[in-house]
């Protein structure tokens, strides 16, 4: 019978796919997704049916994946990172009847990234998605301030876009409310990519205009710190 | 010149481990472990010199760990799920200098119950471990609150011991105060691993009894529903 893998393939590259996820690829008929995505699959994907799009055509995939799967065709579509995390896995359960689809987990950006800043997550910590398109600014903002107040380490995903560039600015002020300027912050992009940039910075000594949607921030907890330009979370909570 | 991997394994198995893992072990003349997170590893650790402790010795093996690494043997210390998060990249990059270590993430326990629930995390959320051992009880309720009320989706390491029986069923009644009791919620006991149990349930259900340590809880937020027995959130957020 054929199924519909959703699958994480990691942060990009072959290098952070799991074997399961490479599996479901080998096994598929067809693949659908973003064509950069598409392209970090190589040869795994030589003979098979290809559907690719470019940015904000997610939905259109979604459809066309499940179409290959009405088809008979065993059909992956891939998400970048861990597709269950701001990924397709949501939109393709709400698509359908749930009984093919397997979802395959992934490494996901922030994971990724961390591992190239040190140990900055470790403990308690939130996931919150600066992107407006699908979700209000104002409960954006709530959880800044809630994530913060509760010294939850902050890992941000889509911070910063031409069409919104001060929105990141006005999200680390609620920040700074609970955390002082000297707040190790970790700046990656393209991470687990050819060609990663990884920077140490403070939370007062942010440069805004190195920040794109392509960059991934994690803000330390109270009790992280910077040794070697390393960022680490102990482990342990101690009180202050 | 030798090297010090902090090596995430996924879940549990072989199938959820990355490349990149995969090669760090194979690379390594020492694997350092817990011991059943060894055993996962197979054949892969033929002929190499193992550490492996039982629970709650991390910090003797990440002693170890580095103690191998300046009698210049390549070594990976491994954690389940990403290595960065409640793992042993924070202890190892607290006990060196973080010249010779390279983290190597990998799938969360998180990321692999939600993959068999469903999606019911796709949008922001909290990651909480329930354990008081290193972190003051009255932190984890905070952030539990602030989560709650905040709509963050909320992923639960270490949900319930014997020592601590009743915390759980504490910490969920501050979600109860911002969510109703058909809040959708997955229970997953070995996830990734053979004989998962994966169980979907609402917030006035939950069967306390068959939690334990082993278990992920992942509590949906006000959008999230049940269809055909899979936990969904949506990926975009409708204003109610």
């Amino acid at each position: 019978m054929s199924k519909l893998y959703v699958v994480g393939i990691g942060p990009g590259g072959k290098e952070n796919m799991t074997f399961k996820a490479v599996e479901a690829i080998k096994n598929s008929d067809a693949v659908v997704g973003y064509t950069p995505y598409i392209e970090y699959l190589g040869d795994w994907v030589d003979g098979k049916e290809i559907f690719s799009t470019g940015m904000r055509g997610e939905i259109e995939r979604c459809k066309k994946a499940v179409e290959l799967l009405k088809e008979g065709k065993t059909t992956s579509i891939v998400s970048t990172g861990d597709a269950g995390l701001y990924g397709m896995a949501g939109p393709i359960m709400e698509l359908t009847n749930g009984v093919d689809v397997e979802v395959i987990p992934g490494v996901t950006a922030a994971f990724s990234a961390a591992a190239e800043l040190g140990s900055p997550i470790m403990h308690d910590y939130a996931s919150i998605s600066l992107s407006d398109l699908m979700t209000p600014w104002e409960v954006i903002l709530k959880r800044m301030d809630k994530a913060a107040e509760a010294d939850f380490v902050i890992t941000l995903y889509n911070p910063r876009s031409k069409g919104r560039p001060d929105h990141l600015e006005e999200a680390l002020k609620l920040v700074s409310k609970y955390r002082n300027s000297e707040t190790p912050v970790g700046i990656v992009r393209d991470s687990g990519r050819p060609g990663t940039k990884v920077k140490v910075t403070t939370l007062g000594d942010i440069d805004y205009e190195e920040i794109d949607m392509l960059t991934v921030l994690i803000i330390g907890n109270s009790n992280t710190y910077i040794k070697n330009n390393k960022i680490i979370t102990p482990r342990g909570y101690n009180i202050k």
